[in-house]
């Protein structure tokens, strides 16, 4: 059984990462750290979890992590990254749900994180955990770097696009709204159900986070710079993200929707819908599941992908686990086969 | 393997146990019926079934359905009753997630349904199925009448205060909140969006067809007649359901804490929570749980119950399939482990 | 042309006061004050209000506020206590739309809001603002106790009950459930719509602040003491509440219908809908007024009676306005005429 | 006093005539027609209404409404255009909330609304109702063709560009969320709760019928052709449309913020936001009024918009009403002055 740790157990991706560790059948739950909670019940705090999960939040220190045999970093940024080097040193696997090791240049991340990072020399090893691009790597790593919610969405739409080489790179567009549970469980005004309930609106426009993310893992599979325009929205909903990408086709169109089935034909957690179709969030909801549908309104040479996800399962928790399963040499499916929670 | 027919897989019910039934350990999914849909893919119609779910909608015919061990009823009330009979002739046994076998005396069941009933001589020998009353006789029966979602959660709130005897029977009063999932899958205009979307309404104030059957229910515990106000309403949400039940102690109020702990400490799919809580209906969805908080306001006569269920699993599908479960010697819990989707 | 001040402009009942204050004919919004965000335009916080109201934000002084006909308090508990006294006596009348006039004994109010009073002379002096009981001393008040929300739907229910004298005093439920926007304007986990959302749950069932309130009032109404118990739930939408109200009969029942009806003949805001009418709270959405039906199920003697409101309008700011028309002569109607927002 | 008729009072857009209309001070309502619903007063079908609106349903017949001075119709597309030739020869003014007339070219109209145009004739004298670009024009109409919500929420968020030449036609997109009542009052399961809450969906990406009104008015805006992509989205919420619009700019960036604010400066119902703005769309919520925020990402060539709306007010039966008010030589903010519902 594989010894896991969770540190940060009361944000929302830690609590969906117990939902699915707790039955998954090659886990067990070791340790749940935080800080405020100590001592209490995690299933006191998360009564979801009454019957699944019997472990008592703990303070979250080398001691008590150092004998699993992976930790999930289900914290704020910044958070991961001062603990990785010891956790390392000590033979722990490390899967850092948060953003402190998706970046490769620390500049870079300095300047969106607003201070330096703790420990840049890992940044080069630690590998993007996005199966889709990166299995083989994953496999082998010691340090995973799990995507955004928003990167995961954009990157798996666009994939196919420009492995084919069939777009221009210097004008794409991902439009994406996201429920509320993205902004976490914080006390913050702005994501109250009286403030986000009813209501729909952009933000970030001026430059958000997952920008850069987004463009580094765009660059990557584009072999050269991209030119991206990304606004974030949020949707009076709890979960789930729907990214509409827009691209230009550089050449003859080719066969959109074959360019697609036969990229993502051996993905488990992909699905190429039929041609027309437009994806709903809900049938994703609770799943670790990317939905994806292609057009290209008036036989134009504007091509429009459709990609949803939870944000909480294939955006952040389902993926943590899924690079789990990778890392560790088990099925990549285990403990990943619930359904999509309609209506 | 249990061969699984499913009539009428085109509602909330119906989709929502082919979402049970498709992880089920113990089961395949042999038929699933639709005469509108009939020879379209079923994942076509639920797109969060894609890659769990391979049938074809069929026609709902004696043929299709009688090499099945079992056969659930996800239809309109008055459906089964018209084919219950040939079928248990064939000795497929059905459980019925609608109406026709609720209610025992077939008078009372014309009268609240609008006609006669079509085999009254079926009524004595369907089993109530509610496993939490019923189990031993679930575990032999051929016809399983599957509660209405209401009645569950009035049902096993009420039970402990009645099979103890500490309170009156004639002052019962059950104020129950429902998801809009509970009111179908139906084009009706007062369960639109628009219509229902933040807002909230009680209806079916003068009757509604689950009061004779929270009464029958409530009078069979009690031993005798009781007197119940029963208020549906309609809350803006999609799953779940909220009874806060009011009754009046006879006597010494005894330790209330106690009594359910000690009703409900075997019940796999109860869960008594600690003294002074209030449940969430979020910590049940999605799942087969019904979680109850037991109160004294004030210290004074009045008892305040809060009882939560999901009203598609607890009150409807997961339901059915754990009285499957009983009736085929599985584990009770066998298909019925996922846990509350929250947030 | 009133001066009024507004004190607290940053919570939902103070910016709700704006909203209605800002087309009031008869009112010039002179003063509007946040400690935190002194020195900004009202309109920035609030972009609805942009062209509607130019105020800025000014520091709660005495000094800002003396020169005010009237000033609201839209603040929290515990701040009108310690403004009024010099307020009153250089002459400014006092709506407060908080808690801290609505009891008349001093002890009760340290008990429940867990401070002794401030300004404990002042309690026999308030006058409670529900104009459909108080419609004269208000007339003529310096110091108006707004009702809370709770208690507005159910003294406004249960009140021709009451006057009428044709039910019980002892056995009294309101089950009442809320929007989200009645728990205020706060940074707190609960109410974020990741945890509201989608969800149902009742709150506060060992003793809500609001009981002796409403209890308070309806003795006054009775004549005599009450025995109530009362269940707050918290509902997945932003407005409205909808209290659903058990009274047992006494004697013969009289025509409840006529009853409410004849009551209410003459009063502006409240509307006794048709026999058998189940209201919606989103009927009064962004409106002054209550809508109330009146059942008796299955002709017992259990009386079923549903209320309505918009909880941030006859809730909060409306009545504060309605009981400012009538404190300065104005039509009761003033600025009070919105219509229902739906859908 | 106008005397309005309105035909089509059962649906969302005739329901918010009314609530418009019944405290217009220059109106008078003088009939609401409705085939189903004949006889029946119309506060009993809209209880928001009640004390409002004394009017009876009548059946659509030219008798009934020749008398009236402007007929609006908020009919299902292909209704207006059979009566309007009978009701203009009878001097009778009409605005049409529906498609009838908004396109010029008879041709393309029976394209997207499978018939052929009833009287071709008119579409040349028919009026595109948007005052920001067809002030003039509306003043001496007799027909107006009310723009589509998503037309409106687009047009007036590239006008300015357009206007200014400052930005490269061939490719622009409009990323469009609508909530759920833009769809209608029709019994449809697409548009129930259960399957609209909570979800989020594009759809049409293949063709809408707003693509072509759209283009034809920036067109007409742009003085020649313009490349569209329009993709229009299923918001879980009930009003309210966000606009998310992406241009090119062609040559040197303007001051994008002074070519907005220059553009509005002097209209009633448009108001640009501070530069750096993301409008939420629950600030126009029940209000006639457009807010626009306008951004340069990475001070780079794309041009992002903002524009947001209630789809019921601005983008329907507001913008009706002030094409009356321009029509009649009324203040054009006459009976619109409502404030946005927020929270």
């Amino acid at each position: 059984m594989i010894r896991a740790g969770i540190v940060g157990g009361t944000g929302y991706t830690g609590v969906e990462l117990l939902r699915i560790l707790a039955l998954h059948p090659g886990v067990e739950i070791a340790r749940v750290t935080s800080r405020g909670d100590a001592g209490k019940r995690v299933a006191e705090a998360y009564p979801n979890l009454r019957g699944f999960v019997d472990a008592v939040f703990v303070e979250p220190t080398l001691e008590t992590l150092s004998d699993c045999s992976v930790v999930f970093f289900a914290t704020p940024n910044g958070t991961a990254m001062r603990m990785a080097p010891a956790l390392l040193e000590r033979g722990v696997r490390i899967i850092d749900l948060a953003a402190d090791f998706r970046l490769k240049d620390p500049k870079v991340w300095a300047h969106w994180y607003g201070e330096p990072h703790a420990c840049p020399e890992l940044l080069a090893e630690a590998v993007y955990g996005l199966p889709e691009v990166n299995r083989e790597a994953i496999r082998t790593a010691r340090l995973i770097a799990c995507p955004g919610c928003y990167p995961t969405s954009v990157q798996l739409g666009l994939l196919p696009l420009l492995e084919a080489g069939v777009i221009r790179h210097e004008r794409l567009i991902a439009d994406v709204k996201s429920g509320v549970s993205g902004a976490g469980r914080k006390a913050e005004i702005p994501i109250l159900m009286s403030e986000t309930g009813e209501s729909l609106k952009a933000y970030g426009v001026k430059g958000h986070r997952h920008w850069p993310e987004i463009c580094q893992g765009l660059e990557r599979l584009a072999g050269g710079a991209v030119g991206l325009t990304f606004v974030p929205h949020l949707i009076p909903m709890i979960r789930g993200i729907h990214a509409t990408l827009y691209a230009v086709l550089k050449g003859e169109a080719p066969d959109l929707q074959a360019v697609y089935e036969q990229r993502y034909r051996d993905e488990p957690f992909v699905d190429v819908l039929p041609a027309g179709s437009h994806p709903d969030t809900r049938n994703v909801r609770g799943m670790n599941g990317c939905q994806i549908a292609v057009h290209r309104p008036q036989e134009g040479d504007t091509v429009v992908v459709l990609s949803v996800i939870d944000n909480l399962v294939k955006g952040a928790a389902g993926q943590a686990v899924q690079n789990m399963n990778l890392m560790f040499g088990l099925d990549e499916r285990a403990g990943l086969s619930a359904i999509g929670l309609y209506p």
